[in-house]
């Protein structure tokens, strides 16, 4: 599997080539690949690279199945990982290429069902905002780099550029990890889209002022009552967005919805090492000795939430179209 | 004038000798001095320095006064400067003893009004928080290192420890100048205050999850209806704590509420320099060409605000009781 490393841009624009288990499971716990759809092409095309791994060293069944176990659990918020393994590993007994075009299979759904997100999204947007290009604000990364290539948040913003509706994109840096800094406002350059990065902590007063007209957001996980879990300081946006009275839009693709869960106090939120608080790229700021709390995600509530965009449309949670009332079982 | 130099902390204690207006203009603009009350202090000796450098380089009055008007407007938003380099400047005329000594006078209330915030805070905090060791959430720095010595908001925190009353402190990194890592990190570590650090987008997630009992800030300028600014993030903190139902509390002295301000939106808002959002203790994470949004402060409407806690008393801010009502012209 070739894999853009994520941990080295926007400086370098290198690949890790990964040929089995432990490189792969490294490679998505140090945030390698991430983003919640493209770990559920990374986790199904990594049952293919267990099976490979497998049949090279001579594994039994027991000892492929565990290394496909360490794949599915590698990290524990989004649901996509889990999903996109669990989606191929009936076909193992089938053999490696099955495995690998439903695999294949799964990433040309992941772009297809961007670019609907993209159109339902920006159309959603256009009906609710003021008829001129917009400020769109959007936290971490949910691009190209993010999903199978196009983008679920940022696939909403490109839409909207493409007709001719963007003005500006704020960007949260997204701390411990930057990903905002590093990764969104590299695609943005890559796209033309202007774009001012800015810290977290300034989101909510960057609302409050009346500089955005809407804010975008992927999700790592969204339970059956609408709660969504996506990166740590998605709710401080939400919160100012219900403030300012503007949309708060969820753009994911419904394979990101957990009818399991049924909210956000039963999504498990992984704890990340201290030292991704505590320096940044190898730089301490933090005194010696000093100890941090470190929750990858946070939980915004289903109020807080104006829609949710998926491939197959839009679900108005905030007022009451939930996934569990218009999907019930 | 010696000053701790506030950028090289943690990791360093050193003083930066202060010996004109350049040199003083520039250790407030870089933060190697910073903080509401501190910055008053600051402002009324550095009349004195003015003088001094007058004399020595016979500067007549006009160069005089444009020196201290550069020291008075060397920042925008907090109130305290300003209103420092005014206590002490219609005592220029009297010779500097007088102005030295004023500016003295100053520091010591300030340190006594610090005491009294810290008990009127703990007092107020106490009588609305569960009967045990409190988790108290608090943002950037507003501390020993903010003041003349004791602290604003962490002077009700040490307090609050002092009663036995405190479990753990949550301070907010505070981007993009990592104040609460390196200065409220640091100054909790000499007090044996348990704390941990969080990156800033964290705060809301940790107050929803019901992690917090209560947060506490300082101030930069409070304008005469309540509004507050602070440090760029302090909104999110309040807006989470309005969401969960917990006490949002501003802590500073009485000289940095405004009623020349009527409401926030009056307040300037520095801007600072793109670089210090573009790159993270100076390692560059945007890419090449990226540009950045840097507001230094927030405003935070009154309606958020449990309680203004200042020396003379607790103005319950968002129950009605604003600096213009309570204290009508």
């Amino acid at each position: 599997m070739r894999l853009i490393d994520q941990t080295v841009l926007p400086h370098r624009l290198s690949h890790l080539h990964v040929q089995d288990v432990d490189a792969l499971v490294d490679a998505i716990q140090r945030l390698v690949v991430r983003g919640a759809p493209a770990l559920g092409v990374a986790g199904a095309f990594g049952v293919a690279i267990a099976m490979l791994q497998a049949e090279r060293e001579g594994w039994d069944d027991a000892t492929r199945d565990a290394a496909i176990d360490r794949i599915r659990n590698a990290r524990p918020t989004a649901v996509n990982l889990a999903a996109g393994v669990d989606r191929v590993r009936p076909l193992v007994p089938k053999g490696l290429d099955v495995v690998v075009a439903e695999a294949r299979e799964l990433l040309e759904e992941d772009l297809r069902g961007n670019r609907a997100i993209g159109r339902h999204g920006a159309d959603w947007i256009l009906a609710r905002t003021p008829d001129r290009p917009l400020r769109v604000l959007t936290h971490c990364n949910a691009g190209a780099l993010a999903t199978a290539g196009w983008g679920t948040a940022l696939g909403v913003v490109r839409e909207l550029y493409a007709r001719g509706r963007i003005e500006l994109v704020y960007a949260d840096e997204t701390r411990p990890l930057l990903q905002g800094s590093r990764l969104t406002a590299w695609e943005l350059r890559q796209e033309g889209i202007p774009c001012l990065v800015q810290a977290d902590g300034a989101a909510p007063g960057t609302i409050l002022r009346g500089l955005v007209d809407a804010a975008v957001v992927g999700a790592d996980r969204i339970a059956a009552n609408g709660d969504t879990a996506n990166k740590v300081g998605t709710v401080s946006v939400a919160l100012a967005c219900a403030e300012a009275g503007i949309p708060f839009v969820v753009a994911a693709p419904w394979s990101t919805v957990d009818l399991d869960t049924a909210s956000g106090a039963d999504i498990p939120i992984e704890e990340r090492a201290p030292e991704e608080i505590l320096a940044w790229n190898g730089v301490r700021a933090a005194p010696d000795g000093a100890r941090a709390f470190n929750p990858a995600f946070d939980v915004t509530p289903a109020r807080l939430i104006s829609a949710l965009v998926t491939e197959t449309g839009v679900l108005e949670i905030s007022a009451g179209a939930t996934p569990d009332r218009a999907f019930p079982r």
